[in-house]
């Protein structure tokens, strides 16, 4: 018999209330036909109804979630967070699969329903962390979904052998490439993108490059990221993570640089930082390029600032792009949703019948108040079962 | 009989967990002599506490709360800003009686104990919003602290009849002289400010300038600003709302600018904007320029954000300057506790024996992660008396 669940009195995208039935996992049916006899039902009590929130990039692998606080102390350069990051793993014995699960958890809790975690991959933690978050997506498989990025965090050309491990994470099922600063980390952006456009290649997987680069270095490995794309004919199979450089004072270069990515169909995920030149939110939607959201690191030796909530993540895009109007804030929203499904390409995202019932319920009067009151109250419904009530994920240890 | 509170097992700033006896509003014993007989006892169980949260800059006379959500329409521009806001005044009937002590009472659930509030005066408000926060302020006296500016919100010299006002509300009662970017609203920088200062001294009252001009225009004002508290001699009286043109591309003139500011003591109070130039907070902490921290307006006409927590502020303080180490994540709370209490003149305020037991007590390891977690659970204390609970101000209607 199928499964199914009633949720009765509920308002889709803030609209009229209304019942949404829910049967083997999918949105069945909305408003009139949406009665159903056997079905469980769940009264939302007038509450708003999103679809789950999207983590489009984050780093579940090595977050300190739930190891009591630790302190911060890493320099400023990219290279200092890069080695205490490596000195804390080995110290703390960060465990990937459980610190994965705790940081999964949480962002559960909060209301995502998808993630795209990068995994570091280098010559000292090897495959470990991609195996570890691989073993803990597979018991969490009915909770969240998990899409593992291969990432040479510490660099790839410049530590031998971090070539011949991002091989084998993707031959184990990693279902991106990653990247990492082409000239900046690797001080080979030739060398750097040709490997990672052939690995791309190789396993017929997208990429999902980190671009701290800023200003003309960043717009200079952009564009022989547009380059590759073009010749290779990967048009929307890349996203460019962080873009730093598209806020550059250059105003006209960096809008060239938005419409060849439209061009190319190449995707940007951000965090909307509020210290550093980022992508403008408005200015690549008005072009035609899909945006997404992502906390990055929660609680890690690169960042301690999260609590893995991608309601929040919507409110820090909106501070970060002046948004204000009820209909800015919504983009906002929808960063954070729509825009990191369209990222990862997820099938039957939204809020229609046919979709998957990947759904946040939560007060609010509608979409603008949610992204400001950030209510913790939130009920999170995965594939038609729900897998947190009041912003904690059910059945799942810390 | 003294009224005593004895709190228990709590960790002052994250310290050792140690015993607080507070007597008749101050706190009179930490650690082997705060035990007391007749005390009330309250068991913190070994959770934090922190200094009462400064609200160092708001707009209680004009916000929204708990009005349900009003659609937010605005334009981006100043002056668009300023006449959406007049005709929402006038349509809503917003009262600021009622409106100041709905979001005051929401700021102190949040742990808030001293609120500066900035409250319009113009010609066509009158004097109504100024009477209306006194009334609050009255009422919740025993609550929290209300400090008021006198705010000529629609221009001083454009608007014949303000300056008229203004000095009523300072002979009312208003705390602080208000004033409003001197060129870019009242077209008239040297006007502006000789008015503002006149009153400043007819009074003996501080002023509080809110600077939202930005680059050389902004430096502009600030030169006239330092000038004149040069010539007056009114060191330490004089504040600087926002100082976005502290974030000017020109860093030495920013540097020049900060110096002279730390010389003539003037305080600088940000909402660390992330869509903005904005002062640093290290440097202007390093050339010893106070600066405190404030939410600006809270769901109004001009700013659909905020949920009036200065925790929440400390954390966007972290987020704006790129604070990561816990000592940076320290500071940006400082910003929001002792930087506010500095720009006010609040007396007797911190943690020691002889302060106002003005204080918040919310689970937490230490101080970073307090702001990193802002967890709801805050009890809050004002002059030795609980406040809020949980996070919900105590025996007040919202
Ligand atoms: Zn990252
Ligand atoms: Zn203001």
């Amino acid at each position: 018999m199928a499964e199914e669940l009633l949720i009765r009195n509920v308002r889709p995208a803030g609209g009229e209330a209304t019942d949404v039935l829910v049967r083997d996992g999918k949105i069945a049916a909305i408003g009139a036909g949406a009665a159903a006899a056997g079905a469980t039902a769940f009264d939302a009590g007038g509450d708003l109804m999103i679809p789950g929130l999207v983590e489009a990039h984050t780093h579940l692998d090595k977050s300190f979630w739930g190891m009591g606080w630790q302190r911060h102390t890493a320099g400023p350069s990219l290279i200092e967070k890069i080695e205490t990051e490596r000195r804390n793993r080995r110290e703390l014995k960060l465990d990937p699969d459980r610190q994965s699960q705790r940081l999964a958890g949480q962002m559960v809790g909060k209301g995502t329903t998808h993630i795209r975690s990068h995994v570091d991959v280098d010559t000292e933690v090897g495959l470990a962390g991609i195996e570890g978050v691989m073993a803990m997506r597979e018991r969490l498989k009915d909770v969240v979904d998990v899409e593992i990025v291969a990432f040479p965090q510490s660099g790839l050309l410049v530590r031998p052998g971090t070539l011949e491990l991002l091989d084998r994470a993707l031959a184990l099922g990693s279902e991106v490439v990653g990247g990492l600063d082409p000239c900046a980390v690797d001080r080979d952006p030739k060398g750097h993108l040709d490997a990672i456009f052939a690995l791309s290649q190789k396993y017929g997987r997208p990429i999902d490059i980190h671009l701290h680069e800023r200003g003309e270095m960043g717009a200079f490995s952009m564009d022989l990221i547009l380059e590759r794309t073009r010749a290779l004919g990967m048009q929307g199979k890349i996203a460019i993570s962080h873009a730093f450089c598209l806020g550059m004072p250059d105003v006209d270069h960096a809008r060239r640089l938005i419409d060849e990515l439209a061009k190319e169909r190449i995707t940007l995920v951000t965090t909307a930082p509020a210290a550093s030149t980022a992508p403008s939110v408005m200015a690549c939607t008005k072009a035609g390029v899909v945006i997404a959201g992502g906390s990055d690191g929660v609680r890690d030796s690169w960042n301690p600032y999260g609590m893995g909530d991608m309601l929040e993540r919507a409110m820090l895009v909106g501070l970060r792009n002046n948004f204000r109007r009820d209909e800015e804030v919504e983009l906002a929203l929808d960063v954070c949703t729509y825009g990191g499904a369209k990222v990862m390409g997820l099938p039957d995202y939204g809020l229609s019948v046919g979709c998957f019932a990947d759904l946040v319920i939560l007060p609010g009067e509608n979409l603008a108040e949610a992204v400001m009151a950030r209510p913790a109250e939130r009920t999170v419904v995965k594939r038609g079962r729900i897998v947190a009530r009041n912003g904690k994920p059910v059945g799942l240890d810390a």
